[in-house]
């Protein structure tokens, strides 16, 4: 058994270490002055760099921010190891992205033809590979007025977040290296293709179903929400249902650094330092505070009392929710946007079936009804011509609805997939002994103070 | 009683919908190309928004920085529900920043004729209710470099931070429904007066009294301070007056996320990137650590251990200290500021008769005390013509004085009113059990690991 | 004993108070138009300034980090006072820096003739004294298009954290008085000279051994690690040589801090919103992703289990092997930056001899270990005409190589010279009840809860 357990962590190193001579030897390419794909490094313009530089750090700051959201939630036995899960994300996926995934995300597309037009479903994997042909130049189609690398950098912050995200779903019972296998399947094979169909300019699900998602709704949120569902069905009930917040301060901690870092993650969607950037700002905020409150208050009048955890979870709900619309509506509606998406998620968090099936945290009920949530307002209100029921009629409705169900779809059978796959070569789950030891010391060897 | 209970919290709940409601089907007025009171986009300067937009992320963080400062200096029972009270406040003053409170802040002034000029008391309550015309178009006079709805945002993490400033004086035993009901009048009649008087171009004590307050010395700090004060008077003294810190690193943390956040506040209030906001950076971040070792020092002198809780202290009063004049002063003067602040605040903190009315985390010796030292040495010191003592003589100096003691006067009779008000309504006092048992349990259900 | 205790701390207070009314009555000098030395305010590049604010912020925040990321590892019995000690240097440097930091480091070069021109070891003590002529014209040659009191504050902060990063070794045994007065004389005559020789442009380090270090290899992470070990070989090793650490969410914690401030930290060092910004805040992410990686890999592979203090500790160890070569690497030369510098700063944590001596959170191992990584690594590949071996050959490697050894010899011998005079004036040991006390209750007085 140890000797088989120490294969796995064996490749891991060679995998590793084949990265880093690849990145050693490889031979960069970058942008020669011809190329028309990328304009000059004249088309920079300073002020949005300053932005953007800023908003991939606030971006960055919601992994750390997102694991103390996390484990402060969990029982003591399991903080530290709830924490890491979240925290390695930063290490695998950066080096995922590097090497392949920002290629398959923003890659030229590969698709299906409709009425004679090519929809992408996924970029071309080499493309830019190790991040060839990414370096000052903007692209002259995604973000013309930044160096190709900021966007490549700023769009990696959402692609660590995401597998981050579905922690909370697993936690207390996932193993440490199956969760590392699944979130390289997953990002590569779910959240690229998203990323690529709904923000290419020629994806499928933007520009044949005209999808609109300012900053991530669809792509993060509803694709982490279903892949959460889905592994939480496969992993099965934890032993112990018991479910003790250990340290409701750090999930204070961790929700204002959430809600820190998704201005960067909401306002630098609009990719410059201009308007758009302020009015998604300003929806982001309102919603969010518009979703704690109506989340306390409603907690109250079900008989529960207002809570730290009620006003924190509220919260990040209605981020959750803004999310896809952040740019696209004013700031009345945006206090609509978080009391929805409250009354909703709340209502799903209480819901006897959900819980049953043991959510940990709440994963599903926040981010994939949030998530859901913020899709069909966003198709309801989004201003712009065309874009959504109120600016461009039913037609327009019908097709995101189609979208959204195709994502979610995608995104629940494709993480059940990709589970039982993880599963065949490590089992997902611990063994009965290390559930019940707590995941921090059996698969870490560390504890709580 | 229970029924009762329900009654408010029902209330809280139908208030929010309303405005939910009342924001979906707002017809949301924006800034049309002939208003003379906006200026076009294109006065728009990308690198002010984008440091705008990075200041208002960073004084949005001082919210849960301040939660972490104040939760860590309770007790044990108490910290989730400190922590609570300064976080809601970025559910509460959001919304109601929107709806009204900054139309009454920003808005065209009502108020007095003074020879023939008129000031403003206050603003129009229906100028920019719901945030109409407050949109990308830059105001003509304030703030005329960035979006009106990044000024207001930017002034909106001001308005949150205010009230919450105030629950460390209230911690252990003030009742949570009171204290939403008290900031919503102290913001609406307090806060959102002085800021008006001070910030707008005619406001009473900024164009009659010519009160420099650059970043909120006297609008945030000493209207925070002595609305403290009043409503420890109110309040009374804890049962318990024992006084244990139970987590110094969570005041470590706080003063970190504080002291971070204040370059947003102080340098921000500069409203663009430029040279005024790098010296006003330059001054906060010396006056603090002067003041820091100040504390520390005189702490030492005095028979008292050098301590974290003592270093953070002082780290904060030079911060409140330098506030009003942090785009006004030198370097060197800077230094002064915290030295000056630290002594005397450190001074008062110690003060017997201050103690024994048991404002709990001496919020008025630091932010009442510290903002009335701001006050006056920017009185002496600020640079400009006619702006100080130094700069225009005793004639100016006199006015200023004058100005402070309406401010304190206004603040403290106005605050006790509004204490009384809510108590009317609600009793502002938890009961004996449940200040026994503390106010995480009894009023969140909620406990610290 | 207590007589002669409280004389240090008077003497302590007579110079805060000195400074204080120093900076009153400093008549502080400006820039005229006429300087030859400065750029006219013109010359300032508004976006620039959004940036290097934002920089100068995120790298603040990199100290309470370091407190959190230190206190988190130390025992029970001295988390607070580890965290006052990265704490306090805010205060502490940052007057420093203000009265005769800033000119040692970057005044007019006073040094030595070689083949007729002349290069500088250390600043002119007057230059700035006070900040005089640190206003808001930029200077002609360094950071051309910011205030120059943006450079200086930006460049504070690197000398804060410097000091901050060597706590660490001598956590637990230190006295807090003596260490206050060892980082003056290290910030003066340690970090100083080395930063005038690397950075000033007429540094003889960086314009005679033409040394390349981006944002702080060699200057802040190997002369912290080499007067770490120093520290470590006067002080001696603790009494109790357990190592229980006391709260790994906290390292975590501290470990997001830093990664987020250390965006500033190299990116900042572009000094502008430009694509070199980009460029380094993209290496900058990935070598810190791929240490984290190798290092839990590495970890496993050699029989211990993948934890979360390890990948911390992984992350960090990137950060510092790519700071020097930031700007001047290609990002997949970044990703073997990270692998390189963690299988060798693995190794060493875990060398016997090392081990031996009590380096208490392996500082030398760290920083100092990963300093020299980085500075060979960049000698190697750093790009750029002359640049390095790789891009000028041996001849330049070898510049650096001796370069390498003076930064060694001197930081070490330097600090070594330093320990022994801070002792004779005050014991740099606790006495053995303080140190079995913890050094939280008997130097401070203040206690974990």
């Amino acid at each position: 058994m140890e000797k088989k357990l120490e294969k796995r962590w064996i490749f891991a190193f060679i995998i590793t270490t084949a990265v880093a001579i690849a990145g050693l030897f490889w031979d960069h390419a970058t942008v020669t002055e011809k190329s028309s794909q990328f304009n000059g490094t004249d088309a920079i313009v300073p002020a949005d760099v300053a932005w953007l530089l800023t908003a991939s750090c606030l971006v960055l700051l919601m992994t750390p921010g997102l694991a103390f959201f996390y484990g402060g939630m969990v029982g003591k036995k399991n903080v530290i190891s709830t924490m890491l899960k979240s925290f390695i994300c930063l290490g695998v996926i950066s080096l995922l992205w590097v090497v392949i995934g920002f290629s398959l995300s923003f890659g030229s597309p590969l698709g299906i033809e409709i009425s004679g037009t090519h929809y992408g479903l996924i970029g071309n994997p080499t493309d830019f590979a190790f991040f060839d042909y990414v370096d000052e130049h903007p692209h002259a189609k995604m973000a013309t007025t930044i160096p190709f690398i900021l966007f490549a950098l700023f769009q990696m912050k959402f692609a660590i977040i995401t597998p981050a995200i579905i922690t909370g779903a697993l936690a207390e019972r996932i193993r440490f290296i199956s969760f590392l296998l699944f979130i390289c399947l997953f990002s590569l094979l779910i959240y690229a293709p998203l990323c690529h169909m709904v923000w290419h300019p020629n994806g499928l699900l933007g520009s044949y179903f005209n999808v609109k998602d300012f900053a991530g709704g669809t792509v993060v949120h509803m694709s982490a929400g279903f892949a959460a569902i889905a592994g939480v069905l496969c992993l099965g009930k934890r032993k112990n249902l018991e479910y003790i917040p250990t340290n409701i301060p750090f999930v204070l901690l961790g929700t204002g650094m959430l809600w820190f870092g998704w201005f960067g993650f909401n306002a630098g969607s609009a990719l410059a330092a201009n308007h758009t950037a302020a009015m998604a700002f300003a929806t982001t905020t309102i919603a969010s505070a518009s979703a704690m409150l109506t989340w306390s208050f409603f907690d109250r009048l079900n008989g529960r009392k207002v809570s730290a955890l009620g006003a924190c979870i509220g919260a990040v709900v209605g981020l959750v929710a803004i999310t896809p619309a952040a740019g696209f509506v004013s700031v009345p509606k945006s206090i609509f946007f978080g009391f929805a998406a409250a009354i909703v998620s709340n209502t799903m968090v209480n819901w006897k079936p959900l819980k049953r099936i043991d959510d940990t945290l709440d994963v599903f009920a926040c981010h994939g009804v949030g998530g859901i949530m913020g899709m069909i307002l966003t198709a309801i209100f989004a201003e712009g011509e065309d874009a959504s029921l109120l600016h461009g009629g039913w037609h327009i409705f019908g097709h995101h609805m189609i979208a959204m169900i195709l994502v979610a779809t995608f995104s629940f059978f494709g993480a059940m997939l990709l589970y039982k796959v993880t599963n065949f070569f490590i089992p997902l789950r611990v063994s009965e002994e290390a559930e019940e030891l707590g995941l921090d010391l059996s698969q870490h060897n560390e504890m709580l103070g």
